[in-house]
C-alpha cells in the first residue's frame, strides 16, 4: 500500500518546515525521526528465585482448576466445553494439561506492521516498543486546564507520537474524543491514528461491530489479505477481576484473534479491592485471568499471536482510591515478567502511569519507580509510555512529550553500555594523566555527541539562566515543547485512493450508525 | 554515655506533643520512629558480565601500574614510598599486588554507631542505609525561595532527619550555615548534628584541624576510648579526578582513619570533562581513582573500616553543565556496584541527586532513575537521599521531606516481597469467587494496614477532592508537610553533662578560632 521511498519523497515536496523560535526547540530534520522496535541488549532482573515464581503458577493452576473463572458468552463457554473444560453455565473449570497445551500454542514473536513498513516492530523475545496511554476521557490541555478531550485533542496527541522518536506505536484512543457520539466516535479515532501517524495502531473493543469497523478500515489501508493473517494493530481486553472475561471483551477477543490480530489479555487489577491484599496473591489471581484469556484465545485461533499482560495497581487501603508508581506495583511488575518468561509469552506491562493529577514531582517518581522496572522486567510491549495521568483519567501535553523524551533515555539504557571505544577511552586516560582535563582530547571529540543522554526537557543550566528564561518548571516547559511540535506538524504521506476510501467508508458508517447510545 | 530506656523516659517527660491541624499531618508517636538499618533481602542486579567487570578492573590496575595518580602531600609521599609504591615527587605508580593486598584488608562490614545505640548501623553486607544530603551553599526555603543556607535551616534539616523513619543518618552540612565563619563553623554543624538528632552522623573534612575538632566532639559525646577504636561518623574525601589526591583531603582522611572512622574514597567526576567521554572509561578511571585511596587508608590504619564510592554525573556536552540523574549516571552505578562486590567492599553510592531547581517533575523523574539503581545495584551508603536539588547547590525542605518519604517506600522493596500470607490470600480467592471483591475478607481486613505502601505526599485522591484541597502540586505539599514536622519536633534527650561540655569546647575553640578564612 505504502512504501518507504515514496513516502520519503512525498514528505520531502511537502516542503512546509518549522521556522524560527519553533525550529530552535524542535530541530528535526526531514524525514521525522523515529527509532527502530528496541532491541534488549541488557539482562532482565529476577526479583524471586525461580522456584517462588513457580509456586505462583502452581497456585494460579488450581484456581482455574479449583474456582474456575466465568466466561459470560454462550459461544465462548460452548467452546471451552467443546475443548474439554469442566463449563457449568458460564463457570469454567480449566485442568493445567489444557490451558498449558492451548497457551503453548501462542508465538513467542511476532511483527506489528506499520501502514508505513520503516514503522513495523517486533514483539516479543529482545524485542520491546514504547507505545503511549489509552483512554482518557479528560486531557491537561496547552494551557494546563482539565477538560474533556476533544478529536482535536486526539489528533494532536496521534501527531505528536508520531514525532515523538522513541515512540513506537499511535496507541488508538489517547483521549476520548468526546463530541463525537459513542456509536460513531471508534470511527474517527482510528481514522486520525491512520492519518496522523505511519506507526502502528491499536484496536477498538467497545463492542463487536466497532471491532469489525477497525478491522474494515486497516483492510483499506493494509489490503484485505494482509489484515486476515498479519498484525497490523494490537487490542486490549481486560479481565474483571476476579476471575470474570465479560461478552464484550469476549466479543471483541473473537473477532481480532479470528483475524490473527493480538489481543493483549491484561485483567485491570486494583489490587486490595478486586486482588486480596497480598501482592503475591494479587500476582497468582492476574496470572491465572490472563492465562484463561490466552488459553481462550488459541481456541478461536490456534497459533495467533497474543500478549500477556497486566495492569496491576495497589489501591490506598484508607480511601479506596488506585495509586500508580509505588512500591508495589513495581515488585509485581517483576513478578509478571518471570510468568512471562516462564511460558514464553510476549508481555505487558505500563510504563510510565501514575496517580498524580499533574506532571509534578510525584508524576516524576511515579513514573520512573515503574519504568525502570518495565525495562529490567523485560517488559515487551511497554504501555502508556506517554501522557498518562490521574490513574488514566487524564492525558497531559506536558507530561507527554516529558514521557516520549524520557523514553528516549530508557531506549538507550536498554540498548546495553557500549564498550566499543573503551580501549579509546583509556589512552585518553593517558594522554590527559592527572590534573588535566578530557574536553581536548580526540575522544572526547569524536564521541561528544552521543556518549551521554541530555534530556533537553531538563533543564541543567545555571540558575542565573534559568531565572533569566522565567524560571519554568519541567510542566510548563513540556507544554511550551508541545506547542512547538504541533506547530511544526506535518502529516506523513497517505496514499489519496485510501484516503478517499477512509472518507466513504466513515461517511457510509455514519449513515448507518446511531448518533446516539442505542 | 546514653541509653535507650532512659531516652524513652525523657522524651516522654517531656510532654511537648503537636496538636490539632498538625498533629493530623504528622501522626507520629513518641518516641520518634525510626526504622532500623535495611537489611536487604532482594538480589542485586548486574548490568554486564562478570568478564566486563574483570576487563574494568584490569584497566584500572593498569593506570595505577603504568600512569599513576598523584598523592599531593609529602607524607602520604613517603608513606607510598616506604610501602614499595614507585614514587616520584608527588606521582605515585601502585603495582597490582600492593595494591590489592591493601584494599584486601578493609572490612566487609562494619557497625556506625550513633549516640542513641538505637539508631547504630550496620554498614556493608546486606545493610544499607539511607543518608541526607551535604554540602549545599543554598536552600530551597518553606516558602519556595532560593536562598543562603543559615544556622537555622541547618537545625532544621537536622531535626527533620532526626524526625524521618527511613533516614538512618543526619548527615551534617546539609546546607552551609553561611553566616557563621568558615574556620568556626564546623562547630557548630556538628554541634547541631548531635543536639537535633540522635542518630549518625558525619564528619568535617575541609581542613586537618576540623577534622580534628569534629573527633573531639564526637569524644564528648562517646567518650574517648570509644572513638579511637569505634566508627561514630562517616566522612567524604573526593579524588580530584582525573587522579589526583589531593593535601587537604588527605589530611582529614589521616586524621579520621589513624581513629578507625571510615571515610569515603568517592571521586567526584563529571563525566566527560574530568573523565573520558564514555560510560565504562569514566567507570574504569574512577575505580582506579577510589582503589588507590582506600589503598592508603590501609597505609594509615591497617583494618580500619572504609567505603568505596562514586560520585558521577554526566556532563551535558553542549553546555558543560552536570546533569543528575540521567540513562548513563543509573548504568555506571551498576558498574561500581558489581565493581565493590568483585572487591568485597561496603560502598557508597547516591540516591536522589537531581540537576532540577525545583522539586518538580524534573527531579522525580532524575531522583527515581537514580534510586531504582542504588537499591538494585547493593549500594550500603545512599547519600543524598534527601534533599538535594540543582547539582547539589540547593537543600530543598519540600524534595527533603519528599524524599524521605520515598526512601520508606524503598526500604519496603528492598526488603524484598513477603510469601508469609500466599496460602491466606489464595484461600480469600477462593472464599471471594468470579466477580466479587475482596475488601470485607478477613484476609484482607488483617492485612488492610501493611499490603501496601500508601505515601502520604502523593496525592491519589478525586480531582473534586483534590481540587477542593486547593489544587496543590507535590512541591508545595512537601512545603506543608515539612513546616508541620518542625512545629511537631521535639529534641532527642541528651545528657546534660554531654550538652555542657560541648557548649564549653564550642565556646574555647571560638576563642581560638579567627573569624574569618586566614
Amino acid at each position: 500500500m505504502v512504501n518507504v521511498k515514496e513516502l520519503s519523497e512525498q514528505v520531502s515536496a511537502s516542503g512546509r518546515r518549522a521556522g524560527g523560535r519553533q525550529a530552535r526547540l524542535v530541530q528535526r530534520s526531514a524525514p521525522v525521526a523515529a527509532f527502530p522496535g528496541l532491541v534488549r541488549k541488557i539482562p532482565v532482573y529476577e526479583l524471586v528465585p525461580e522456584e517462588a515464581v513457580e509456586l505462583i503458577h502452581q497456585e494460579s493452576l488450581k484456581i482455574l482448576e479449583e474456582v474456575g473463572i466465568d466466561f459470560r458468552d454462550d459461544e465462548a463457554a460452548g467452546m471451552w466445553r467443546r475443548a474439554g473444560a469442566d463449563v457449568r453455565g458460564h463457570r469454567v473449570r480449566i485442568d493445567r494439561a489444557l490451558l498449558m497445551q492451548l497457551v503453548s500454542t501462542i508465538p513467542s514473536e511476532f511483527t506489528l506492521n506499520a501502514r508505513n513498513p520503516a514503522r513495523s516492530v517486533r514483539i516479543g523475545g529482545q524485542n520491546s516498543v514504547f507505545v503511549p496511554m489509552y483512554g482518557a476521557p479528560y486531557v491537561r490541555d496547552l494551557d494546563n486546564q482539565r477538560r474533556y478531550g476533544s478529536l482535536a485533542d486526539l489528533n494532536n496527541f496521534h501527531k505528536l507520537a508520531y514525532l515523538s522518536p522513541a515512540l513506537h506505536s499511535s496507541s488508538s484512543i489517547i483521549c476520548e474524543p468526546m463530541e463525537i457520539p459513542v456509536p460513531r466516535r471508534h470511527l474517527h479515532i482510528i481514522d486520525s491514528a491512520i492519518r496522523h501517524s505511519d506507526k502502528p495502531f491499536m484496536g477498538i473493543v467497545t463492542a463487536r461491530e466497532r471491532a469489525e469497523d477497525t478491522l474494515a478500515m486497516a483492510k483499506l489501508v493494509f489490503g484485505d489479505a494482509f489484515v486476515n493473517d498479519n498484525p497490523v494493530m494490537v487490542s486490549i481486553t481486560n479481565c474483571n477481576s476476579p476471575l470474570v472475561w465479560d461478552a464484550t471483551m469476549l466479543d471483541a477477543l473473537k473477532v481480532y484473534a479470528r483475524h490473527n490480530q493480538p489481543v493483549i489479555l491484561a485483567p485491570f487489577a486494583l489490587c486490595g479491592a478486586s486482588t486480596s491484599a497480598s501482592s503475591v496473591g494479587a500476582v497468582a489471581q492476574v496470572n491465572a485471568e490472563a492465562l484463561a484469556g490466552l488459553a481462550f484465545t488459541q481456541l478461536v485461533r490456534p497459533g495467533s499471536p497474543q500478549i500477556y499482560g497486566q495492569f496491576m495497581v495497589a489501591v490506598d487501603m484508607k480511601s479506596g482510591a488506585p495509586m500508580g508508581g509505588t512500591t508495589e506495583a513495581a515488585q509485581m511488575m517483576y513478578l509478571m515478567g518471570a510468568l512471562a518468561r516462564k511460558y514464553r509469552l510476549p508481555w505487558r506491562t505500563s510504563g510510565f502511569h501514575v496517580g498524580s493529577k499533574l506532571n509534578d514531582a510525584q508524576a516524576g517518581y511515579e513514573a520512573n519507580m515503574l519504568m525502570h522496572a518495565a525495562i529490567l522486567s523485560g517488559a515487551h510491549y511497554i504501555w502508556h509510555a506517554a501522557g498518562w495521568l490521574e490513574a488514566g483519567l487524564v492525558c497531559g501535553y506536558s507530561k507527554f512529550v516529558t514521557d516520549a523524551e524520557q523514553c528516549e533515555g530508557w531506549y538507550r539504557y536498554a540498548g546495553g553500555l557500549s564498550f566499543d571505544d573503551f580501549k579509546e577511552a583509556m589512552a585518553a586516560v593517558r594522554e590527559v594523566g592527572p590534573g588535566g582535563h578530557f574536553l581536548g582530547t580526540q575522544h572526547t571529540l569524536d564521541h561528544f555527541e552521543r556518549a551521554f543522554f541530555a534530556p533537553k526537557l531538563m533543564d541543567f543550566s545555571s540558575f542565573e539562566q534559568w531565572s533569566a528564561e522565567g524560571e519554568n518548571d519541567m510542566d510548563a516547559r513540556g507544554r511550551a515543547r508541545a506547542k512547538a511540535l504541533l506547530a511544526g506538524y506535518e502529516a506523513p504521506a497517505l496514499d489519496p485512493g485510501v484516503a478517499e476510501s477512509l472518507d466513504d467508508f466513515i461517511a457510509r458508517r455514519e449513515r448507518e450508525l446511531p448518533d446516539s447510545v442505542r
